[in-house]
């Protein structure tokens, strides 16, 4: 088995045993103002949204997550074939694997969410770091492994920086995502692994003429932390060491998804969203749609019926926010009034927002 | 047993034996100025305020509870003698079953509060989801049923939202108020049930035409979290679910009794008033009055005198914070000096209070 | 034993081994700032200060506290003994029991003070609801009493409505104290017993041409909670309750006493007041001199030289403090730099300070 | 064993035995904005920086300890060689021994460092308070006794003023810094010891010409907790006590560097310095480089090589901090954005910053 494709067995063993998410999102800081005269039916409210040209029936984004390697096919399977029932975005995870070793049981891992999910709008996903090595064509491969409607790029540099083996070099990035970005056939998402995107960033991000970012920020799932433990299983101590220095680092998710959404009009707020009232906050704060990666690990191991269920649910909390906001559609939502409160006030005020 | 009646006496069960109330009233970060020397007699201080055009002894109502069920007889027939005997105003619980069934015992659960408090300040209670199906001669009938002072009408659509057979439809609620406001024989007051009521919402309201408006704050009894119980009962665990995720939502009552006392003249504070000092701060902030609903229930079931001695210990505590204050009047009250603290003030900043 | 002795006598026994303390007295948000370059001799400073025109060796007060009882001869011994050899300011507790009661050996309860302590600052102490029952010529019985320096009018009419014997009627008490202000032989301190005297108070009172006013803020001893305990144990439960519920009533003595100093330039700070260092920043805050009671009780009981020891020890700490802020004298101290933290910083702004 | 040099060894004992850290340097309230496209390479990134007119591998300090007594030998000589080998600055402890005593042994715990480190950047130590006694010839010869590269004086008026035998005439010490500044051969650094250094002081002291001030604020290593276990020891209860109470005193080392920063340009930051992402943030609060005195005191005792594994650690935690916040240089991480929370926060806004 081959590096990259190890690696991802690593993580998910890691991620499913041991204590691999941060607090500190920001959204139990946000409250939404209550609507006690809503005025609309809460099962006439309209969920619908458009991610990269496609229609969503709620702006529920499954995070980009896995594949390359053959445990990973059901996984990828659960998620597909939930995607496609409920009609919500989904990601697959890193491609390179797909991309650079020929292995059919390895590649199923990805094809299989195409299979299984003609309709739905699936994207791939590729690191920053790989783009100085692949040219736009092997980009466009990735699109076509899965047929995506949409191609992730993501940025991982701290993730790198604790791996002992990372790709530290982040020089000229910026200019291969905008070639990307504008000759892709598909639109380019610009995303984080968990510590976020500052405004500054963001607004470099909108003038490379990216579609869309997804925050990723701090709070949830933490890389630093994940890196740590496999430092720590492999040896290398000094590398243990920095990763839980740096396991809170970043962005937190309700203050990134703020930053971006006041340069960027397509921004998709992930990072320790945990129900659909995070997503509906998230949506106040201008995101377009909310993902979830964790969460959505443990049902995908269940099956299909347990995806669904945990999309429904989420379908259920976010429209229920909605009435109590009053707010008959996304586009209401996104107007909806506000507190912000505590270490998120702060940051707000210190950051201009 | 018919469906609401049954359902009224589950609520009561559960809010005797679970944890069904939330913090966060707010009233805990209101202090109000110490007056050291007061220049008062405290027994001479005129705790005396009128209410929908009734003048009571103390600024207190025994909030909406029940009614509708044999088994609330008792209760009904207590906490209605102990407002006689106080001159305190009471609401009867929604009247709902009293409207649509025909049965004598049942019936007798209202009608009870009016045979022993001949001279009481007495409201009915309707929701106003009810009111897209009643005409406002049926709203009179309830008025008739315990000869209403004042006439109360009930959102609760976030509760409905958590009942697996809830009322989920909202349209044309306003419209439905502003007609009875202006045809009923009798004041109204519209009242949340323990998610608050915003500024722009209370504006709605005065437009409207409504008497008063009664605020039912977050914090003190959460009727998302009885539902959850009641859901998690029938094994309805999205629902559950849901209930829980919102147990806490809404405007918190001192916030809440601030807004709605920026756009109406006659506000009532409730939802976690605990005591008479909760009330005392609640004038201060605006109210004309304060309301406590789960507090009066487990003295009702001990009887009358219990529940006097809860509404004398009220107004006693109410007269000590006036005369520290050196309040001579509910009037000179709601001029009394008070610093916000913590979460409220960032609440009260936040929303330009 | 008449009634005013006895309850003394309960008090002292409830202080020494119930909880009657709160804590926010706000001396724990102020930060004196550091001067690591003093440029003086620690030894050198003068921590001298002049109250009612006479110079202390330091700015400390015994607070008042007792006699009026056989039993309190003792520890107002020790306590002016000390006084007299440290040159600090001490208080005697309600003169009542002297003025109203003939009993040899409870008028030595008070007059023991000046026999054992012919040069130092000692004040007498009247309750303002007494005034309406005395005249002039009573209060200067009270001065004769104990050769007094000063003479305190204590304000605590919280205490007073907590207790079911209170006396509760506050009218007219203003105008008493000015006449007593204007023509008592010696100059009249109104201090507060735990509940702070705000700003709008504090100028009525320098209207009325007090020379001096002690916050004696919240934080600290508590007269509510310690009647709370004294109804317990009579049975008044109500009144018990009602005691807990403001146990915790009034301005924050740090905040009480930046209020004060705005608007009368002769300000002592007690309630709560622990250390040298809490002087340190009340004098800071624009206090004269920083007063404790509670503290001083143990040591008074065992003997003379443990209420020196404190002293010293309170000297100490102020000394050092001042060394550490460069402050050579009170006066400097006065300007000193600090930082306001906390719940204490919101006090400031809400209250303009 | 004179007492200077006894009282070096009480104190490593008890800073190696008790607990002698507080907590409150503020640096866990400043968040450095992530940088998700850095656009650098990590190994590429620039660590160094000139202190004293002396280029080190990275602005990392090893802060003034200890010399004076034979034990301490072993200590300097682990710290000056691991200074050698990674090119960083190192001081030692105070000089008064060295220079008052004629003891070969004792002097050997001074001179090795510069025995084993030809080329590292090594400054001396005297304390201002000394400075009285010595002339600028006596300061010379402390130079030579390690040929320095520069010389700290040191600022301890709260540590000397809990000694029971402490020296607390800070008087005329401004002059003689100046007088010293201004004629000695190699640069001056003026510290503080743990209590910090306010912006007022910073500039007296950069008017007095010193070249560079290493502020050594509240958080860390607290010396008046020190001499509070010395004085327990010895039974001076008193000075115990006072020790306890100033243990938190003075400007955490956040503040006290921003402050410091703000009025001059060479500023070094320590106390509660705890992390190679702590020395990022002192840099971005404006500080030139960033001391730890007591995380080296444990490795030192076990050898050289753990001191360099502390100082690669550092160095790499650094590192990661100036990748993710995409600054090449020191400089540019000078530059990088923060953001404030808490009580860090609180004083900014109350100190002007
Ligand atoms: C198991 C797992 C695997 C992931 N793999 C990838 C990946 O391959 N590529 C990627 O861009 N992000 C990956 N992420 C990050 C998520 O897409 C997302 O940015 C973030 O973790 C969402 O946070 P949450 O897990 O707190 O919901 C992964 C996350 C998890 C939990
Ligand atoms: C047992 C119980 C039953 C209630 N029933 C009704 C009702 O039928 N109609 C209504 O408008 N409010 C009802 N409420 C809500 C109260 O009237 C009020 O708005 C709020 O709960 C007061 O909060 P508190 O219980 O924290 O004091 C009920 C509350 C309780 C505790
Ligand atoms: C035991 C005791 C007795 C007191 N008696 C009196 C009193 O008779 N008259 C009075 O003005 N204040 C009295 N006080 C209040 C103090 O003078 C002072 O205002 C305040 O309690 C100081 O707070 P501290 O105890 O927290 O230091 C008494 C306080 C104590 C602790
Ligand atoms: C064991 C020890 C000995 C110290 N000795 C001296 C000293 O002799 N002279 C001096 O200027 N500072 C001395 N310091 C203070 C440090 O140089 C520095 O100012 C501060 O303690 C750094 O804080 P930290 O220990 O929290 O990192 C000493 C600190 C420690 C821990």
């Amino acid at each position: 088995m081959p590096e990259t494709s190890d690696r991802k067995d690593d993580h998910i063993r890691i991620i499913e045993e041991e204590d691999v998410e941060t607090s500190g999102a920001g959204f139990a800081d946000i409250e939404l103002v209550h609507e006690a005269l809503p005025e609309i039916h809460r099962d006439e409210i309209e969920t619908t949204t458009t991610l990269f040209g496609r229609e969503l029936d709620a702006p529920i984004v499954i995070e980009s997550m896995t594949g390359g390697h053959p445990n990973t096919t059901k996984i990828n399977r659960a998620l597909a074939e939930a995607a496609q029932e409920t009609n919500v975005a989904m990601g697959v995870g890193s491609q390179r694997a797909g991309l650079e070793l020929d292995d059919e049981a390895l590649l199923e891992s990805y094809t299989v969410v195409r299979d299984v999910a003609p309709d739905a709008l699936l994207y791939g996903n590729v690191g920053a770091a790989q783009l100085l090595e692949y040219d736009v064509a092997d980009v466009e491969r990735a699109v076509e492994m899965i047929d995506a409607d949409a191609m992730a790029i993501h940025l991982n540099f701290l993730q790198e920086a604790v791996q002992p083996e990372g790709d530290v070099d982040a020089r000229g990035c910026l200019e291969e995502i905008e070639r990307v970005a504008s000759e892709l056939s598909v639109p380019v998402v610009v995303k984080e692994t968990g510590n976020g995107i500052a405004r500054e960033t963001a607004q470099r991000l909108a003038d490379a003429g990216v579609d869309a970012i997804d925050v990723a920020g701090q709070g949830g799932t933490t890389w630093s932390g994940i890196e740590s433990y496999r430092a720590a299983a492999v040896g290398a101590s000094r590398q243990e060491h920095v990763g839980k220095l740096f396991r809170a680092w970043g962005v937190p998710t309700a203050v990134s998804t703020a930053e971006a959404a006041a340069v960027h009009d397509c921004v998709v707020a992930s990072g320790g969203v945990r129900s659909g009232l995070d997503i509906a906050k998230a949506i106040a704060l201008g995101a377009r749609a909310g993902g979830l990666a964790k969460p959505f690990l443990g049902p995908a191991g269940q099956g299909t019926e347990t995806v669904v269920d945990l999309i429904e649910t989420l379908e259920l909390e976010l429209r229920t926010a909605m009435f109590v906001t009053g707010s008959a559609s996304i586009d209401e939502l996104r107007d909806a009034d506000y507190v912000t409160l505590g270490r998120t006030n702060t940051y707000f005020e210190e950051r201009g927002l």
